[in-house]
């Protein structure tokens, strides 16, 4: 990419007048909003009352019920493509349960395996580039090594993802969203969910982390449908090959919701054998509160679209300024994302840091450039998150409007060395 | 212990007609009634309407807030005599907090760790016995080997401690569950506790796994007073060597409460750090919904008398049984705790199993003979725990009734032998 558009003075004059402007903006993380958090606000009132018995007239206020409330599993079920006795309800966040089951794979053989992982001499993933940082932090915690491979805008490039597997049985998981990717809003198509359940595997233990983290969560009126990766993993004859994880998050209240975990039988038994050392169950009456406020799986894709008509707005001042502002120049190019919470703004090599740099000097803080690469490493350096929920529409728009004007100033001063 | 004045024709026809009475009673388990449960039933409408504001401003609701509520752990500090700087406000479940505490000193060097414990040849736990079956669950669970020590009435035989902990580096851990200990309901004395706290140790990452799990669960007008471990620690020099636990569990609702993780400041860092990656945060709207219930510490505690009243009768008609039964007969002891949920029967060695199996087949679940055990094995086959919080006073009567028959016939038969 060029610029040969950009007047570097008249850019700097831009970014002088920004930094007049004592912004203080925050792009940085892919949380809900105030007002989608509102949305549930009927949570903070149930159940109520004398409300606690589970349809099976279990007492949620006491131990027990290791599995979650089923009514709650069955709500979820049909959203997470796993059916509701292979699919446990559990604490208030995936990321823990994405945490623990690799923890409990490092301790525990999982089904399958010659050895706990923490026997092997190495363990690898396979970390389709740009995803989620967090992801990336659990193995670098635990002692992972991280093999990135390049997402095509349809999922993972595949023969490169299939090359590795069948050749290294170091290789023993993979971390996958595959609907609205964060971050950079793909979804996997039928035939990648086909060849990822499908594929030989060196690693007899090798599995998928499949973080649908994103199920419900439409930008269009025409959601994705994913094709299930639980079913693809049967059919395939690899039954046990998929981790599948969810949670309402995103959904309910971000920090005081329900993760679900999912995959084949024996991956479930195996987990609850494990969780039954770990607890004396979940919070079952979070889990009837939710079972409360929700009622089924249409009243979850209900409430999915009044944060749809919050989201809209945010994610289309983003396109509204980048167009305007970056539109013509041919220096930057961006994602549309049909569903999930984050744009991808790609922009000349090397100069991601140096428009995060420049954002902040201004008061707009970014993601860290490199943030979506193992060990923040973008090679490239030319790749930023943005996350434009939580700010106010007009927020955004000034946001934006700064990030562009950033993005200007560190293509043509780098055109210009 | 003989049994000279039992008439064993008299008590098979007792036992005989016990089975004809159909009973069908459980004292297995540390489980609060529904009646105690009914006591917090007002947390089901919490926090309520539009309330989700931390002190400080936080939203709950949102992503965030690793240590936990900053005024939840003010009222909860002085209750677990941990400084609330250093006290973490967590998930819902102190064993899940015990667990993890566990993986990660496994996969993680602790303070002062030459390596991580899963890198070394072998692990080794103290167990003060009768102890609870979920810690040593946790040890076999992670391949830790379990080192018997008797407890004394006061705590655990410290001679005998201090001797296993001076000679053996394996030695990493050490349960403790220090006021109204589960099952014998005995307190640890201030000797005890400095003892603990001063004590060499070969090994440099040694540490106590503080269970304060009855902190503040009195049967009495005098509540026993514990002193403070991380200060006996800190005097003694020792100061990472506490991992203090305690939960809401048997406080609020058993299966919706609170956990807490209290330690020295570089324990507890080591663990936020950790933590860090495996959550962004507790569910905060429980926390919140916790302090608009209690409100204080003095709340706790106010709470904590309505308990009492419910579980000082079932305790009164566990002792009413056994005094008037097996009072005089020599065969059996029992302790008379003064907090906590159990009561520890001793009967003649080698007739525990015999006594559950009895009481099984009369309709009387009990816990398992050698659950107290690691491994379950008691190897005097002598102990039971009773747990009497659950069923109603007059059920308690009547299981102890069937208990007490089948601990006069598994005596009579044995002695008959």
């Amino acid at each position: 990419m060029s610029s040969p558009e950009i007047d570097l003075a008249a850019v700097r004059e831009e970014y002088a007048a920004l930094a007049a402007e004592g912004l203080r903006l925050d792009l940085t993380r892919g949380k809900p909003s105030p007002q989608q958090l509102d949305l549930a606000n009927g949570l903070l009132s149930l159940p109520g009352g004398d409300d606690f018995k589970a349809a099976d007239g279990t007492d949620c206020r006491n131990y027990g019920g290791l599995d979650g409330l089923p009514e709650l599993r069955e709500i979820f079920a049909p959203l997470l493509q796993v059916p509701a006795a292979q699919l446990l309800a559990l604490g208030n966040a995936s990321l823990t349960l994405m945490h623990d089951v690799i923890a409990h794979a490092l301790l525990s053989k999982v089904p399958g395996a010659e050895r706990r992982w923490v026997d092997e001499p190495e363990v690898l993933f396979l970390c389709p580039v740009p995803g989620y940082d967090r992801h990336f932090a659990l193995c670098e915690r635990f002692g992972i090594g991280m093999v990135p491979v390049p997402l095509t805008g349809e999922g993972p490039d595949l023969d490169a993802v299939e090359a590795l597997v069948a050749a290294d049985a170091r290789i023993k998981g993979m971390w996958c969203v595959p609907k609205y990717s964060n971050p950079s809003g793909e979804s996997y198509g039928d035939e990648t969910v086909r060849r990822l359940a499908a594929m030989p595997t060196a690693a007899p233990d090798f599995r998928l982390f499949w973080d649908n983290a994103y199920a419900v969560h439409h930008l269009t009126d025409k959601p994705v449908e994913l094709l299930s990766i639980l079913d693809a993993c049967a059919e395939a004859g690899n039954s046990d090959r998929a981790f599948v994880f969810g949670s309402t998050s995103k959904i309910s209240h971000a920090g005081a919701g329900v993760a679900f975990f999912g995959s084949s039988a024996a991956n479930t038994a195996w987990l609850t054998g494990l969780l039954a050392k770990q607890t004396i169950g979940p919070d079952k009456v979070n889990q009837l509160r939710h079972v409360r406020f929700f009622g089924d799986a249409e009243g979850v894709l209900a409430h999915m679209e009044l944060h749809r008509e919050l989201l809209e707005p945010r994610f289309a001042a983003v396109y509204e300024v980048l167009d305007r502002e970056l539109g013509a120049l041919g220096i930057a190019s961006w994602t549309r994302p049909e569903g999930g919470y984050f744009v991808s703004l790609e922009v000349p090599d090397g100069c991601a840091a140096e428009v995060v740099r420049l954002a902040k000097e201004v008061g707009v803080a970014l993601t860290p450039a490199g943030a979506a690469f193992p060990e923040g490493n973008d090679p490239r350096d030319h790749h930023i998150r943005l996350a434009p929920s939580y700010p106010t529409v007009d927020e955004v728009h000034r946001a934006m409007r700064a990030v562009a004007v950033c993005v200007k100033l560190a293509a043509a001063e780098a055109a210009a060395k």
